[in-house]
Formats: structure tokens, sequence, C-alpha cells
């Protein structure tokens, strides 16, 4: 594995690899989650392109960008293991200019739900996922489906810009218990981190009156507000795939999306029905 | 060559092509300026690619755009004649999403001089630039230095958001009398053609001044203005390169910009000196 850290190796050692190239962008602190998305790169592409980088542009003054956890060390290590061809690990200098073009998300899909309660965040995501695609210039890239508008507003960019590459979805990784892997779990004290289960609790629970039949989708939101009655909820909210409202569940077509504080720590969890 | 009108042939047809791409976007209305930008392009490249698309989102409300000169058929014979491999001609429907990102180009520069006359203008020209790259991935792309303020601009693009290809000024390619070539000249009756000429005078009159010494900006800028003082001038600029203020002439770094209306047409010009 090549470790690169300027822009000028990385795309020197890109220059280098032929074939199909898979694409894993993240923020570190790496978990089961992200060698998922490895993995699944490995398992389909010639070379895998995992890049390690927390982005500023994409955190609001006050949020946890200055804390928010790195482990340099074992992410290579675990990068090494899987079987990555080359990490990428710039800094906040290399990766931004002074003066430089900024990518404006379209606000009525990334001013909802997590850009509503962070404004400017996915203007951020997509402004330095672009610029990775344009380094890495992937076949193929991997994001998790935990961050379903994310995931979105990048599929939407890729489709919008003509961008050459395939956006993979990836599964939501999970403990044992449920709790969807997040590198923010960190934060979470053991018995925040036991209360923190109520968001997928609420999932289960909205997928359970699916299943039954119901397929109200006030009635639906209105028992997951109640599941998580003890923690402080952001949103509770079931889409379309296209993060349209509607008003009655569409099977295959859906994504019930949750976001509580645990204590201090903002969670998000979703399913796709 | 080969005509394309749909996003998917050109995918296509690029596909097709190896080797070494040069790449000229337009608005169409070719003349002698687009011609000699094509005669670059093929002189250094293996093929070359043109667009011609009249962008909707580099025009503001109440401009020229429903009435751009539009010569589709001496378009294409230009194209064929000049050796182009592929022209593409989309239509707005298939370049741009109802739903989509947009860019915002750097303010400090693109809201200056042409960008103050016409905000977000240099916006939609990044935009469908950067779309028209992703298709095209050229090796190089051909721009005249008359539009010096958006040469600046996209090469400021390329290099932050890292596009793997050169940016290639062109020189300004004027009439026997001087005029700068500009598919809006075409508005201009004969007295105004005239009087357009204004322009390339002012810029010969800073030069001569240069030449014997002058090297302050203001005196260098009265003169113009003195010489202009019959058209409705917008702006008369001396700059360095990076389009930043200056007080003297730095010789081989400056750019002299003018800007001025000629009945109801605004034409622009500038020397690189």
């Amino acid at each position: 594995m090549k470790i690169v850290k300027t822009i000028e190796d990385l795309s020197q050692a890109r220059k280098e690899l032929q074939g199909s190239i898979g694409f894993v962008p993240t923020m570190g602190a790496l978990h089961n989650g992200h060698l998922s998305l490895m993995q699944q790169s490995i398992a389909e592409n010639e070379h895998t392109i995992v890049s390690v980088f927390v982005n500023p542009t994409q955190f609001l003054a006050g949020e946890d960008f200055s804390t928010y956890p790195q482990r340099t060390q074992a992410d290579i290590k675990i990068c090494e293991l899987a079987g990555v061809s080359i990490l990428f690990m710039p800094t906040s200098e290399m990766m931004y200019a002074k003066m430089e073009p900024t990518i404006l998300a379209p606000s009525a899909k990334a001013y909802i739900l997590e850009g509503l309660a962070r404004p400017g965040h996915f203007d951020g995501v997509l402004r330095v996922v672009l610029k990775l695609f344009h380094l890495t210039k992937p076949t193929r890239a991997y994001f998790g489906k935990k961050d379903a508008q994310q995931l979105y507003l990048l599929q939407n960019m890729v489709k919008s810009f003509f961008l050459d590459l395939e956006i993979i979805p990836c599964e939501i990784i999970r403990e044992d218990d449920g709790l969807a892997l997040s590198s923010r779990n960190a934060y979470l004290n053991p018995q925040e981190r036991q209360k923190a289960l109520l968001l997928c609790e609420s999932l289960k629970v909205a997928t359970h009156a699916i299943i039954a039949g119901e397929r109200d989708i006030a009635t639906l939101k209105a028992e997951m507000v109640h599941t998580l009655e003890s923690l402080h909820v952001e949103y509770v909210e079931i889409l379309n795939r296209d993060f349209d409202t509607i008003e009655t569940i569409e099977i295959g077509n859906s994504i019930i999306l949750v976001c509580a504080k645990v204590g201090t720590t903002r969670l998000i969890d979703n399913l796709w029905i």
C-alpha cells in the first residue's frame, strides 16, 4: 500500500494504476462500516483508493471539527490489512486554495433534515468529494447508506455534472445490538450508548407496523416519536428515495430517517424499505 | 466529423477517441477568433472536440440570451472544414437538470469588472464549462484572451478543483483595423462599427504611453478614458494577471481592460503587457 500525503504524489500514484479503480472517501477513525466499504471496493475493482481527510468545509462553526476523532496509525493499519492500493492523507492547506469556486448543493434537498440542522454541510461535502473524484478518477465510489441524504445528493451531483463514475450505495453496518456504526459513537458513555439503541429501535417499530399493514406516514412517524420520547429528537421523517415528501409508504421506494441527540452527541440512522 | 446532439452520443463518441484531446467550447456564431482556437487545438492534439451551446445560466435576465446570434449551418461547415473530430450541439434540457448543484465563482474576482455588470455571469460560465470538461475529458482546452477575466477564473477552477487538463490561453484575433472579433459585433451598424474602434484605440494609447515610460495606473487610465469619451464607458482597468489591483505597471504581468457600450451593444477588449 502506498501512503501519499500530497496532491502531486497522489496524481503520480494514480497514473501508475491501470484498470478499474474503487474509491472510498472517509474522514478516518475507521470502523467496520468503513471496512465493509473497502472490502466491497476491493472485491469489485482492480485497485482501491481510500482517502482520510477531516474536511473542514463540511463542519459548521461550533461543530466538532477540531475534536473529530483521529486515529491515524490505526487507520493506516486497517487500510493496509484490507488490501488498499493507495491511502491518501492530505492536509486542508493542500485541498483548499485561498480563493476558489464553491459548490452550492440544491437547496430543496440539501437544506432539509441534516441540512436544516447543518446549513451548508452538504455544500462542503459536495465540494470536497468533487475534488477527490477529480484526483482519484474512480470507476466506482463507495458510500454508506447511513448518510442517506449525502448519498442522494452525491448521486444527484454525479448525474447532473456528468461525472463518469458510479456511486455504489453500501448497506449500513450495525453492532450486534443494532446500533449503526459511526465514528461519533466514540463520544458516547456507556449509559448514552444504551440509550442510543432507541434510534434503531424506532426504525424497527416503524418496520413492524409497515409489515402489519400500516401505510400512513403520519401514524408511523407518531409511533417512532413515541419510541424516542426519552431522547431529544431532531427529526423523524419518511420520504421517498428522491427525498420528496410522501403521505403513504411506497414499498421499495421509501426511506425512514431518524436523528436524535443522546447527551451532546447527534446521531442519525435510517432504513430503506 | 461527427455531429452529436445528446449526452449519450457524445460519451460514446468520446470513448472511441484515443490520444490527446483538444476542446474548444463556444456559443456558436463562429468567427475567425473561434477558428484560430480550433486551428491551434487541431495542431496540438490528436483530436479536437468543439461544443456549440448558448448557455442560459451565464446570461442575466434582460440580456441577449434569446437573441444571441445563431448560425448553426455555418458553424457546422466551419468546424468540418477546420478538421474537428466531434461537434457537440446539445440543448439546455440536456445540459441542466431541474435540481442540481450550482457553482459559485470566487466573489473577489468574479463580481468585479464583467461580474459587476453581470453578477452571476461567471457562476454560469464555470458551471457549464465544468460539465463540458467532465463530458469531453480534454487534454487541453482553448480559450481566447479576449475574455480575460473568464480565462483567469477558469484557470483558477482547474487548479483548485484539481482538474487534469491544461487551459491554453489564445491570442485575441482582430479585424485589419484592430476591432477585436466578437459574435456580438454582428449587432453593430456601420456607424457603431466605426465608433467601436475606440476600444482598441484606447489600448493603443495606453501602450504607447507605457512604451514612452509612463508607469502610473491612474495616469494611464485617465488617458484611456479621454480616448473613449464619446462612448459610454463601463470600466477601464489595469490589473495584474491575478486580477489584483496595482498602482504601477508591472511589465509582463499586467492586463489593460476596457468595456464600453456602443449604442446598445456592450463590447470588451484588453491587452496583456
